[in-house]
């Protein structure tokens, strides 16, 4: 019985900057989500919506919207995990917002039966395979080296961003220098179909996919392109759901599903899109990351931590991209290129609360009705 | 040259009240766009986000937010109305929004030039045919009852509302009373592939088309299920720019389209998909509305007086939702259930600028930059 | 063995003037081809290229120039009429002016067998239903006088002309005037699919077919437009050859056909046509025709007794359109609106030899090798 | 203003003989087009109608009787390029001859303007890549060697005509001793769908693409074999119009379009297929020739420059067929396998006039009129 739910608004330091239109950003808005249930227990997770409509329509500020003027009236105080999402079906859209709520429900749920996240889902690994993503850099040569620096620190495969005018060179770059290691690409939906034989270039790298590389509300095109490829194609933005996911099985518009618990809505669709794109067509995915905090990720390692994730996942180390992290212990990247999933119930990590609270611009207070 | 932009949040009183999930509402949001030129014209649109995120994930507070934090700083002071789209593009999602700043920058446009909209974007026609849409009824017979009424009103066909448990039996009785009229069905998405076969009992009501069956982001089951139904396949929500129309006639997903400006960005938009859908693939399409103000509406009919529209539109007379108009003169449907497009300047109505004033809960104003 | 080939060009006069592009014209070519054989036999045949390339891209110069210069190499001197075809296959196009050769030797042949054409190839009935085609009249009222006439004759139908402009008003009125009439239209390719709704108005006339609405070329379209409309579709000049017809089925693009043997090559490509779409594919044919002089009509009147056919034909008198024929005797209507198969070998008419040598303006004379 | 325009028919020496029906030829004719403007500026093109009915029904003389009876007295004194089609519309089929005049205003109106034609029509880059086509040779070693001496010269991807027979084993062949050649195979309509499987053998081949397979008339057949086979199907001889185009976008009966500007009636035309394949449906294509002296050859050029362009072209110099050309300066092959787009007005090369007034063997000459 869910007694109250806050959201915490708050502002992270990020360890490089990060550029956006508006210019160079050293902190991002993370929109953490802690409910309490009766007895005193607690559930975390965090709101993936970024700071602006970059990614997805979503922001941080439609997201707290969704979640006063909407989701805060439809969460029942009696809920199963396994049913937020379905209170919230009314609601087009805005899955950020709602896998907030969701998948904080899940870490209180696993706590209250003493459980790991991860098994409670039915994870099967007690280590999941860590790659790092790597985005748009000054040069060739300053890419080589980052990416140089990154295999040193043992992540186990490399992403590297691409786009119209940073895609052959680069990855020609990378093939001479790593020849044997496992690198795929991801184009956040940067090139349109007029490209398909400018990408058939990449063929020859022997990339172990290419992510995402046409409209990211795409299903047909991305088709159209797989029959061309031989490359594996992997679907990042244009899954929000298990429809979807069965809808490019129909169209054979991809081979791998990035899931991303955050942009379908939370665990228990990251799960039916499992069941179905693993269990049932026989196709790999793996985990993908938003650059969560240390709350966020402890949700992202229990998912990679289930039998279709078959490639390394965009789960890093909490320095990888933040100056200190919100969680106790943070999580760490172990010399073989792994991370370990926790045995404490939950996500396995502490909030910080004290910090988070502090940390706080704004913040959310509702009470679940019913 | 634009000198200044509004938005005003009005609520404006409906006719009838309204049925939501929190109950009977009798007013609702409205968002005016007023642009400003530098000479002192003005043009005038809407911005046509519900309250709720229930048709599609936009509501007038993400509207609000997104022209207020991220459009507002896109919109260059000097713009073609067919350039204005484009600035926009870095912005995912948020068609209503982008849409209400676009078609204000065409209003003014077609003012500077002298001329009526309709014929500034190449329509054909001074009268458009207007046919009515009937939510859910209480009964039957009160539905017939209220068909009835709208069809001695003059309106040209008769569209119904359609969901799981209201569909065999209320197009019946309408078809055993009305057997002549031109009649559709709009599901609004209700139903999944798993209704197709009982969704070809429809097919015996000779209905101009089914809208919107299924999913509101799909249109690989749609392509399914037109193969099984006669009855042709009407888009709506799944079709949010030209390049989804092309990928309907990809998959032949649907015979017409029903386009709001609203839903797929503008005018320039609505355009693209009329010269592609109609012009290169000879189908047919019609203009949908959103229970927009009088603004809203004399852009729906300026686009309903082009070539391809073939059906009846959504756009009915100022009286058929709301108590009074916003704009003089107000819409008006005529003997034969036309709607007139008026020779003067621009959307050809003016807009009651005191009372919108007046009205006004929260104003948005910023400076187009450049 | 084919000792001798000739092709006269005569210009023949109509009754009836008849409108082309460059004014009122009062006569027309014809070219008549005469084959003789070692023991003295004839066969005639017509080429049936019109002046102009305005129904297809042959015209009588053409056809001149591609059997001077090419066909008359490729016929064999010991040569079956089923085969004549295969002869000319290197050739692309020019159906016309192959059917012309072809047909001549099919007429040679059943008169070296003593039997009458229809009988040679198979058909199965001595008398054929005869239809009349009506042209784009000055008015309404007019159309409507003309028709009359020629129900009065006892045409058993009548096929109209119809182009944008120029159709629901002429057949809403000879509907209501003729309410029973066996009616159907002919469009010559005036249409595009973006006509697709306003031919569907055409529905109610309760038509026999409409037929070739949209391109000269196309099935595709076709097979989108036999969705929407409730009349069934008849292809002229989409249909060039049995692999056509099959394609035709495959989309179904059509219900019924409509056989010119000089459109498809001639008789033996007309037979396939027929045993492929009746025979097989259970869809009905008829046969049209191409303002042919006596020599002509006879190969049409022939087809038109095969069992597949199940229209009335556009197969007329020859007073329909000629002052005199160049025939003994000429064709002549029975009073049940049928013209009679002769019982005489070939085509069973006489050609007037001497008159045609006079009248000839040019001859093309060959000797077939081998 | 046009004032005069005239069509010489020279015959042409070839480099190679050339095998035809009737024995091997050494020469080809040729129809130049010139046209001269009122103020003394010229433009010129080529109607590609080769010597008989082999390719498509289009002969030389039934181009020289089309232009010198219809279409002469259609073409307007006033006329702007983009328009030229229009005027010859009612004419069915005669696509070459209509785009042979059509191309000369083109030069012309970009002489006019002082602007290199493949600017003035769109291009976007200055060489454009070549390939080479290789016609049936005596013996898969000839074959071998022949294309080995092409590849020194410098050209960029190899076509092989195939035909029954002649397929698998000599494409083995080059692919054994040529394996990372870009390789394509062209069938020119040499196979019907019961030849499906056996063609499926080709996709072991890596071919670039599989060109025209089917019959020149068809799209429903490709469609049928695009499902089957892993090659993309390129379409030639089926693709007459823009129209064309998007039928078999429709049926997906195509990946790619060879643009033969003579086979779809001139240059307009081919943008409207680029803009639709390329720019609408995202597609590639690539220029196609048909043995053009310089005069056409500078047409394919500035198409080739076009941006859906995405392979290499079938526009290769000068001395691949041709003694000596009548233009200077002669097209030539950079070092790279392009050939430079010039940056002189029109097609950027001088025809040699007084050559081609002394090999002429008949002229036709008119004055357009109005």
């Amino acid at each position: 019985m869910l007694r109250r739910v806050r959201v915490y608004e708050v502002w992270v330091r990020l360890r490089e900057g990060f550029e956006t239109s508006f210019g160079r950003t050293l902190e991002r808005p993370a929109l953490l989500v802690r409910v309490e249930e009766r007895g005193g227990e607690e559930g975390w997770a965090e709101v993936v919506a970024g700071e602006g409509p970059w990614y997805s329509c979503e922001t941080h500020e439609t997201a707290l919207h969704v979640i006063r003027d909407y989701l805060a009236h439809m969460l029942p105080a009696e809920v199963e995990a396994r049913r937020v999402s379905e209170a919230f079906s009314r609601v087009r859209g805005h899955e950020m917002a709602k896998a907030g709520l969701e998948m904080a429900v899940w870490d209180l749920e696993a706590r209250l039966a003493g459980k790991p996240l991860w098994r409670y889902i039915g994870g099967v690994r007690g280590r999941i395979e860590s790659g790092v993503s790597v985005g748009i850099q000054r040069s060739v040569e300053e890419l080589v080296r980052v990416v140089g620096r990154y295999l040193e620190q043992g992540y186990r495969r490399v992403k590297v961003k691409i786009k119209p005018g940073w895609d052959v060179e680069p990855l020609e770059a990378l093939r001479r220098e790593y020849p044997d290691t496992p690198l795929q690409a991801d184009a956040n939906a940067a090139y349109t179909l007029r490209d398909a034989l400018h990408l058939k270039r990449l063929d020859r790298f022997n990339l172990l996919m290419l992510e995402q590389p046409l409209h990211w509300r795409d299903l047909v095109d991305h088709a159209e392109l797989a029959r061309i490829l031989e490359t594996p194609i992997c679907l990042d933005e244009s899954i929000k759901d298990a429809e979807d996911a069965r809808r490019a099985y129909r169209l054979n518009a991809a081979w791998v599903i990035n899931v991303k618990p955050g942009r379908v809505g939370g665990i228990m669709e990251s799960l039916r899109i499992h069941d179905l794109w693993h269990g049932v067509f026989g196709r790999p995915l793996w985990i993908g990351g938003m650059l969560e905090t240390g709350v966020g990720r402890g949700h992202l390692v229990a998912l990679a931590t289930l039998p279709g994730v078959k490639y390394p996942n965009d789960v890093s180390a909490s320095d990888r991209y933040y100056e200190e992290d919100i969680v106790e212990p943070p999580w760490t990247l172990n010399r073989d290129g792994t991370i370990t999933a926790p045995e404490k119930p939950g996500i396995g990590v502490e909030v910080l609360v004290d910090k988070v609270e502090a940390m706080a611009r704004r913040v959310i207070e509702f009470k679940p009705e019913g």
